[in-house]
Parts: C-alpha cells; sequence; structure tokens
C-alpha cells in the first residue's frame, strides 16, 4: 500500500543524512528499575544546535528551489526551531531571519545569532510572533519555515524515529513530547510503517494541553494560554500535525509540571544527560506510572537539551 | 622490556572488562574549534556509579582472597570513590563501610547508601578521615580499600585510557585531573605502554595545587589546605601515586576557580553532558589556551559528573 507520508520521509532521510548526527541511543539501569520496562533513549538533545528540530528544518531548506532560497528563509521560533534553521540556512548558503519572542532563554537567541540569522525580537505571544514574521516577508521576500505545520519539517523529525528503531529493533511503545506536533506527527509516520504494532503515544503539559483537547474532541484547539516551564511546548498544534496525530497517533498523556521537573532531574542526575523541560515531558509518564504498561521496550526521543544554565552558574 | 605496572593494569581489564561499562567517546565541534585541537572525551561521567572510580575499587575488591573478602571492606572518600567501594562490594556480596565528610555532596552520599554501604560520617579533614576509618577497621576488621594509593586500585583507573585509545588511535596529549592520583598514574601507566609518545598532563585547580608543587620540587606535599569547587581534587597525592607521576607523567598544569567553572558550563551547554567540576578541570586547560598546543590530537578523561543538583532545582 502506497503511503505517501512515508514515501516523504524517506526522502527526508536521503536528502538529511549526511548533514545530522546520528545521535545514539542510551539506556539506564534506574530508569528501567524504576518504571519496570526497557527504556532506549534517542539522544536527539546531543543533535547539532541541542535539538532534533535541525532535522526538520535542514529538509525543509535543502526542499526549496534555487530562486526560493536565494531569496532567504525566515521563521519564528521560541529557540530550538530559530537555531535549527539559522545553522541549517549557514549550511547551504542561505540567508535567515528569525522572529524570537523576547521570554525565550537567552542561550537560543545566542545560539541563534553565532549561526548567523538576523534576529526580530516580538512580544511572547503567538500572534505578534506571526505578525512578525509577515512583516519581514513582505520586505525581504524570504521564504517562511514553519515550524511544525509543514510536511517537509514534519518528514524531517520523524527520521530520528527511523534511526532508533534500525539500533534498537521492535519496540512496543514509543513516547514522544508534543507542542506544535511536528516530532508526533514524524515519529507517528516512521512508526505506521516500520513498526506498525508499536504504539505512539503523545506527551504534553497540563499547561498546555491543547493536542490532548484536540485529540480527545477531534477538534483543533488553537486559543489557549499555555502555563508550562516547558517552553518548547507552547505553541498550538498544526493543522497537518492534527491530520497526521489523529490518523496515527494512539493516545495523548498529560504531566504535571512537578513531574516535568521531577523527570528532568532524574535524567541529569542518573543520565548524565542535559535534557530541557520539554524533553523530561515525554519521560515522566514513565516515572509516575500513568501508562500502567510494565514489561515493554518503550522508546523515549529526548527532543532536546537547550536550557539557560545562567541562573545555576550564578549559584557559584 | 618488562613492565610489572602494565602487566598489572593488562590482568586489572581481564578482572573488571565484564563489570563496567565501556563508555563512550565523544567529540564537539565547539570544543575542537576553540581550543584548535581535535578533543576525544572519554566520558567516565557515564561509567557505573557516575565516575571512574568503580573501575579501581572493583578492581581491589576482585583482587582480594576469599578469606579477606568475607571480612568485608572500608574506605573513605569526599563522595566517588564511596559509591564505588560500595557498588563493587554489593556486585560481588561483600561488606561495606564508608567513612564520609560531612560536606560531602548529599547526592553522593546518598548513591553511597543506596548501593547498601554502612556510612560513618566525620569532620571534613583528612585526618579525621583517616581515625574513622582505622576505628571501623579496628572493630570490624573490615580490609581498607585505598581511594588512590593502591596499585590495584590505579591499574583498574588506567583501563579507561585503554579504551580510548583501542577508539581513537594514537594521541598525542592527554589531559587527566588529578586530586590523590589513581586517574593520572594509571593513565600514564597505560600511555608509556600503549602510545609512548603522547604527552600526560595532569590538571590541578591551583587551590589544590599539592601534585604541581610535589612535581616541580620532588618531594611529596602533604600538608595543605584545599580550597577548591572541585570536590574530587582535595586530596593529597598518594606515595605510590607520586612515585608513577614523577617517572611517566610529562608535565601539571594549574587552572583557577573560575576557569573550571567555566569549563564546566562550555561541557554542559555545547555537548549536553553533566560533568562534576573535577572533570572540568581537565577541560580549562584547552579553553585558556594554557598549554599552547594546537592541530594536536587530545585526549580528555570526563571523570566524573555526581552534581549536587539541589540548589538549582530549588530555583524552579
Amino acid at each position: 500500500m502506497s503511503d505517501p507520508w512515508w514515501e516523504q520521509l524517506s526522502r527526508a532521510r536521503d536528502q538529511i543524512g549526511a548533514f545530522v548526527h546520528r545521535t545514539p541511543v542510551m539506556t539506564c539501569a534506574a530508569i528501567d528499575r524504576v518504571s519496570e520496562n526497557t527504556v532506549f533513549f534517542k539522544c536527539e538533545n546531543l543533535q547539532r544546535t541541542g535539538s532534533f528540530k535541525f532535522r526538520g528544518a535542514l529538509n525543509a531548506i535543502l526542499s526549496l528551489s534555487l530562486e526560493k532560497s536565494a531569496r532567504g528563509v525566515i521563521t519564528h521560533s521560541s529557540g530550538n526551531h530559530a537555531q535549527a534553521v539559522a545553522l541549517a540556512a549557514k549550511l547551504h548558503g542561505v540567508r535567515s531571519f528569525v522572529v524570537i519572542p523576547q521570554d525565550a532563554p537567552m542561550v537560543k537567541r545566542e545560539a541563534t545569532e553565532d549561526y548567523g540569522a538576523t534576529i526580530i525580537l516580538c512580544e511572547p505571544t503567538y500572534a505578534s510572533r506571526e505578525q512578525a514574521a509577515t512583516r519581514i516577508i513582505k520586505e525581504t521576500g524570504a521564504v517562511f519555515v514553519d515550524p511544525h505545520d509543514d510536511l517537509r519539517v514534519i518528514a524531517g523529525q520523524g527520521t530520528a524515529a527511523v534511526e532508533l528503531v534500525e539500533e534498537t529493533g521492535p519496540l512496543d511503545l514509543l513516547l514522544v513530547p508534543v507542542g506544535g506536533g511536528g516530532l508526533l506527527a514524524g515519529t507517528a509516520i516512521a512508526a505506521a510503517h516500520l513498526f506498525p504494532r508499536a504504539k505512539v503515544i503523545g506527551c504534553e503539559p497540563a499547561g498546555a494541553d491543547d493536542a490532548y483537547r484536540s485529540f480527545n474532541s477531534g477538534r483543533r484547539v488553537t486559543e489557549f494560554t499555555p502555563r508550562t516551564i516547558a517552553d518548547g511546548l507552547r505553541t498550538p498544534l498544526g493543522e497537518q500535525n492534527f491530520e497526521i496525530i489523529m490518523k496515527r497517533v494512539h493516545d495523548i498523556v498529560r504531566v504535571s509540571e512537578e513531574e516535568i521537573l521531577g523527570a528532568m532531574r532524574f535524567i541529569w542526575e542518573r543520565m548524565k544527560l542535559v535534557i530541557e523541560p520539554s524533553s523530561a515531558v515525554a519521560v515522566a509518564p514513565l516515572l509516575n506510572h500513568s501508562l500502567d504498561v510494565i514489561g515493554e521496550r518503550v522508546g523515549v526521543i529526548l527532543s532536546g537539551g537547550n536550557v539557560d544554565l545562567d541562573r545555576f552558574f550564578q549559584l557559584f
């Protein structure tokens, strides 16, 4: 049976393979013991730019015609997609503009500038991000690279799950954080093709549970005020992402802020890996036993590791 | 030419190989760029118990006669050796006692208890650590496992460098933190045998520079008051360690507290690896360019990742 989503993902793999890090898959005896499962972590916090976002941004930019890429690219992002677009553009000699909300972690903003992007600051609302981007597009003709609602971006994000399962073999369960839904949709496409018996579960902060409510009502929720430390997951679900998620994702679970912090600390302390709160959202359901799953082979995508360490290092 | 130190190290490898993690060797484009060298990090922060200390402790305990191991083992340690002895003893059904100074990071103390050791707290001086241990030995007959001044421990620590060079091939330079000198002496033994053209350099906090002063004067300095955040490097150089270091180490360099923190932050931010300050001591010379080395192949042993995160997570 032909599956155009998978075909696009498969092409993305060929297109970006030489430029992305094949990030390691790690395990942790302490997590296995606490969760009573065998857990494999795909370490996208070790991806270039510190998150999986590089995969999708690169695939989108490499898919542009020469004429379009000559006009430059633009995006808006709370941080990780910003860095991803900036580096992907730089690697291929494309000019980039990035709209960043004022409250984004400083480390993400600085890294984006280091990659050579032109930064435009805006108010910390989704609407003002879109407004600023529209203005720049009008002024420069730059091509918009959506952070998630774009099939090339979704296909790129899905390549992480392909690499994961190549190393682990069949999995019973995949846990993936969901914000705009690029990583979750991409992972679900990969899973449906490569290991259709696995369940794909989106993990979301209770304080920004638009995907949970959308999934359960069948209607995409776009108006809400996110209240979560997981700064990568504050954005609403994209339209195409929603469609894919409704068809190929098995469930969406919510976790509290306390559980996010607990999971983040657990990974820092036991795995010695710096992960950001958004990544911890997909770890938390294993620690709080809300999934009611025992003895299974579980894949978790540790989506990123860009944390603002200023406050921590000021303590010394 | 026969080399009894190397022979012991080689036996240690066979003895502990099945129980230690073969930790990954990682690279980091940002470090390469800043230091202008090609740097390979042996990630002993990902070793069992979170530091290389597990190698030496395990080798020492596996070397005990049945009669001796039946009496149990005892050690004193600011933290990492404590966990290492506790886990190594537990794995082999040996009872363990650990003397820990009151100011040791809580995370290290708790982990030691979790591994089943009996904890004895003492004043935060080296003398009171030794006193408390002597008392327990008298009371229980337990066998002392020295944190560093023991050829079986030194041999165990040296196995990390063997694994490193198996993956990287020849290196020009090896940077190793030095406290009691177990890791540095073990690494120097491995290097002298496997890649004699490489320089082995000990890295030490300027605030606890007994190894630097011992190395340069030829007389072992044992009386000093350490003032450094690198809690694993506050102990004086062991006697046998000093002998090996004088014969096989090329130089010892010192770094400031500011440089230690800067290097620690660099690794957290760019490599997304949690390393403790003692590990950062061997990274700092690459960032401050004090080594005057360019274009070389450099190995760094990231010795451990046990940091007390309480203060950080209280910020949220």
